[in-house]
């Protein structure tokens, strides 16, 4: 185990009927600025039960945070934020809007270029406190320090992370999500477990613990996938979603443990250039990724099939691979570029792109433009 | 899953060489109460270290925190701190030098009758702000809001949890721990043990992530105590110890699921009558209540067998019972009160003082005492 700090100080509460508790959890004296997305919570409820226990506070609203929130957007929100002297932000929403609202806390303190923060140029410690109300189970924001946050005129997305923006409260009400759409339900599904990859399917340092609890996760997504797409009402598998989701990146698997997040900054170029969902782009990447780097990984791909996947105990870590995909292909996510009309032209154009901004990542730091082209190259469909 | 709200704002410094770190863990100004107990902490250099790291802070030191931490001797503490103009308590030891700590931090602020505090007759909100270094992993108590006090004149022993208590900051140095008497090791991986199994071994309520979660640390306890016992100098195990007694009682197991505690209030007074270390006590009566609850927790055992224990996929209850004895047994573990001692009529007489205090524990709230009549007898070796 390596030695490590770790931090968390965001209060969940988690369970049906727990959005009127906005009322206490809210400062009374705020000026809240309440920010959503494109309008999914004025269909679910969400924003009607949001409004409802905020009727006796301040509220200013921003709409229109889209899917890999634009930092033209956010400036946008700070601006009508400093303009309306706001003092809190309720982000409502899924990751995107979480994201957002971190990075705006941020910025509405700060007084330099604003894309210092996601391009981690500057790293304020000033920020606004802000809550949150999930109703999307996926990337984890709603309960850790990291944003990431896009520039299209860039083609740049950019990762931060900011002790300072860690939620002051999120708001898990699963029954809220029995409305998403299946793709995002998808997408939750395979960020959260993505996320546990990165920190789970890397170099062995004899993290005994993490690995095990690494392992408890995987296995209680892999139980409920199917089970929740045979019966997505059912809220016991909606909670389970949502809470592994959480769980997933708060911190506690990444602690004291080598971390990879290659797999991630491959799929940043399909999303950036291709417009990808976050979830799609990764699991076209991670099992292509898994086999260039098969030798490395070997030890720990053999556990995770075995104690994860149920493969026997003479199965190999190619088995686990092949059985990842299986497991998505099951669920009906694609594990290849080819199944988003990519060619073989695309690929090579992606993997210039990272030569270009001298990519170089991974456990071993040995992803570069080179080992993309061969990951991505092997994603086609031959 | 049941609904819940969980929150555990304490930072983790885990790692060889890092009670350094208190020189700047510790705020600058501060009046720091140096709280240790029997003085093993200068038999192991933890005491020169965090002095060392202490060289610019004014520090005042109360030595003599006990075993099982007693209500007369916190008050002495408390009395100085307050005579010290203390802003700052520095918890140096195990679980009965943290409970201490957090007792004196809100009796240090509290006006009224101090046992009000851990009789929850009072709830006070203001408590001294305070840290810990650990040295013996067990309680858990380096990374949560709770603590035991004894009251040896009345034959008390009074649970308290204040989220005012929470430490700001624990530092978790495995290394430190390799000098603790094999007693205090097994007493440790026993505790943790038990922590898990109270929140785990309980009614289902659904809560799939949370059961792998709890099997995930009682594999990695299970899997490294013998290897420990066999190689206690050994870094990776110790660490592994330490970071399964802080994960087994840090607020994220407990949360959504039922509890038990049972077993823990039985123990209790075996502790408080005969004197018993806490984890021998637990021992002792563990599986004497899974056997008495059998009908109840059946279906959770069998899963733990098979999960956890590596029990055939035909395997009973009842045999993971056997197989648990087994495992404490194998680390020299007693799991019977006869090998301390008690005959069948201290057992009557401990049954009797909790039905004088109306026992009524247990996730059913069925364990009076007349169950504990027949767990403590069940205990006794025929």
């Amino acid at each position: 185990m390596l030695n490590f700090s770790c931090y968390n100080p965001t209060r969940i509460v988690f369970g049906q009927e727990t959005i009127p508790q906005l009322a206490q959890l809210c400062p009374a004296d705020a000026v809240i600025l309440l920010l959503y997305g494109g309008g999914s919570i004025k269909q679910n409820g969400v924003y009607e039960q949001t409004l409802a226990a905020l009727c006796k506070h301040t509220v200013v609203e921003y709409a229109g945070i889209e899917a890999n929130p634009q930092f033209d957007t956010c400036i946008q929100a700070r601006d009508l934020a400093r303009a309306e002297n706001v003092s809190f932000i309720l982000a409502v929403g899924g990751g995107s809007v979480i994201d957002a609202a971190k990075f705006i806390s941020l910025a509405i303190q700060y007084d330099g270029d604003a894309w210092d923060i996601p391009t981690n140029a500057a790293r304020p410690t000033e920020a606004i406190p802000l809550g949150t109300v999930l109703t999307l189970p996926a990337t984890g924001s709603e309960m850790n320090a990291n944003s990431v946050i896009s520039r299209s005129s860039l083609q740049a997305k950019e990762a931060f992370s900011n002790e300072a923006v860690f939620p002051v409260f999120s708001i898990l009400d699963p029954s809220v999500t029995t409305s998403l759409p299946l793709r995002q339900t998808l997408n939750g599904i395979v960020d959260a477990f993505m996320h546990i990859c990165e920190q789970y399917a890397t170099r062995d340092c004899g993290a005994r613990l993490q690995e095990r609890q690494a392992e408890a996760i995987l296995s209680s997504l892999i139980e409920v996938a199917p089970l929740l797409l045979a019966d997505p009402d059912n809220y016991q598998h909606r909670a389970t979603l949502m809470w592994c989701a959480t769980q997933a990146l708060n911190t506690t698997l990444g602690s004291g443990v080598v971390h990879d997040w290659a797999t991630h900054m491959i799929s940043h170029y399909l999303t950036a250039h291709h417009g990808l969902d976050h979830g799609q782009a990764l699991a076209v990447t991670l099992t292509h990724l898994w086999r260039h780097k098969i030798e490395a990984k070997r030890e720990r791909l053999q556990q995770y099939g075995q104690r994860v996947l149920g493969l026997s105990e003479t199965s190999s870590a190619e088995d686990a691979i092949c059985a990842t995909e299986e497991f998505f292909h099951s669920l009906g996510v694609p594990t290849s570029v080819t199944d988003y009309g990519l060619s073989e032209a695309d690929c090579l154009v992606l993997a210039d792109a990272a030569t270009a901004d001298h990519l170089m990542v991974g456990e071993d730091r040995d992803i570069d433009g080179t080992a993309m082209k061969e990951i991505l190259l092997a994603s086609l469909n031959k």
